[in-house]
């Protein structure tokens, strides 16, 4: 028997891959959550249905989201990360020696214990590292809370803004990151497919832009997303996304799938379609 | 009933578009030549199978096989276009009021015949262009016959090198291109998925840089295509594939969908996983 994984599109388009397995599936207070091993992607985490992150197919996400704003600053120390409860984008930041403490935020229990469990690989280790402190709340609450301190990256590692992450995708939430933000220091989020999620897209770079001073979305091309063409939103208060130790980005580049200095500024490039509703 | 229609890579992963009509399904003596109308990407042409172009997704390929070669050079009079049945490269290579000459060599009348009937969008207005010629003919056995003169450009925009365009991706071919290539002239090459073709991507490169002394890969990202992230490949026998004209590349922008100056550049940064195998 040939068992098919499709995420849908609107009904109208659909990415697939032959599944070997079924490893976990069940449903949380917030979402449907599902482990599947798959012919081509290895292991795979799927939210409501949709690709998350594939062994096969993870790098480019975690390394983008991760690389640029880590490499457009020096000495950075302290990381928050919002979602990501696969533990990929965790891993990707505890390469830097310099980061000392990192609260990774996810709202949801059973996506951290079934990665855990089920797809151990993607977190790499950082499930063990001292540094990691893994937090199961609002990720919108966290940020509204000074007591949480001042972060000098902030990552927005969550899913479409459908379900539990709509609430990463409106202005009140990033002013609240603006407010958890070292005065030089950068946020990131997913900012999802210029192609098919274009309105979502332009609509999230209106809203940083009317919060942040430097904002600048960039681009890379990922298999399981839909679209193809996925983005991430580059903010700050008067950081540029520009590579600030040449030295140390070759040296993360090393042990990268896709993440070299070259990368790093091609990605900022802005299709046309997108520069006719958002160029600043 | 909901009709799907899948391009299927090893069994293994798929992507398919809901199907509104199918408007053409013959076999040919090459291949299957199959054109549809979609839900989401309007009408599409498929190869054995395989897409090849639909409405909604196919700027970003024929502007990219198009206007990199076209915008490293200027004053391009005459162009050759090695399949292209569709007609979309020769209606961006025509918005060139240079160019004086377009010979178009394509192995398939049936591709020709069944997308001036079914899918003339995509030629925009192309086949009745007097500057543009139509030639049913193998285009390995075009370039080697030096009665066809010599091109300023070349553009290899053949199907994955199975079925007819296997000849499109070997040494014999490239060498008989070099000779009718003129000695400032640019040749480009669709190139495949560096992610699920990688040898078959490598090895073109290698044997593009067996014959031409520059040789660049390029990326952008392609729904449709196997893989998402889709290459071509820049020869030439010394001009680098930089913009020549600004002024030009930013008049030829102000109609295109996705390209632009940024985008030209970018476009040339190699991800780590292929610099590992091909870096000149």
């Amino acid at each position: 028997m040939t068992i098919w994984f499709d995420e849908h599109f609107e009904n109208k388009i659909r990415f697939g891959a032959r599944v070997k397995r079924i490893l976990f599936n069940d449903k949380s207070a917030f979402q449907k959550v599902t482990i599947i091993d798959t012919e081509a992607l290895g292991k795979a985490l799927l939210i409501d249905d949709l690709w998350m992150c594939a062994q096969e197919e993870e790098a480019t996400y975690h390394e983008m989201i991760t690389h640029v704003p880590m490499q457009s600053m020096a000495n950075v120390k302290r990381v928050l990360i919002i979602g990501g409860g696969d533990g990929g984008t965790a891993r990707e930041v505890l390469k830097y020696p310099s980061v000392e403490h990192i609260d990774l935020v996810e709202i949801d229990a059973m996506v951290v214990d079934a990665c855990k469990r089920y797809l151990p690989e993607m977190a790499g280790g950082a499930w063990d590292d001292p540094r990691l402190f893994v937090h199961i709340a609002d990720g919108v609450s966290w940020v509204k809370d000074a007591s949480n301190g001042i972060y000098d990256v902030i990552l927005v590692d969550g899913s479409d803004p459908v379900g539990p992450a709509v609430g990463l995708f409106n202005a009140d939430f990033y002013r609240a990151c603006y407010e958890r933000l070292a005065d030089d220091g950068v946020l990131v989020t997913q900012a999802e497919s210029p192609k098919l999620f274009f309105n979502v897209h332009i609509d999230l770079l209106q809203t940083l832009s009317d919060i942040f001073p430097v904002v600048a979305p960039y681009y890379q091309s990922i298999l399981i997303y839909a679209g193809a063409l996925w983005a991430w939103a580059y903010a700050s208060k008067k950081r540029q996304p520009q590579i600030v130790d040449l030295q140390s980005a070759h040296a993360i580049a090393e042990h990268t799938h896709l993440y070299n200095v070259d990368i790093h500024q091609a990605s900022f490039a802005v299709p046309n379609f997108v520069k006719r509703k958002f160029n600043r």
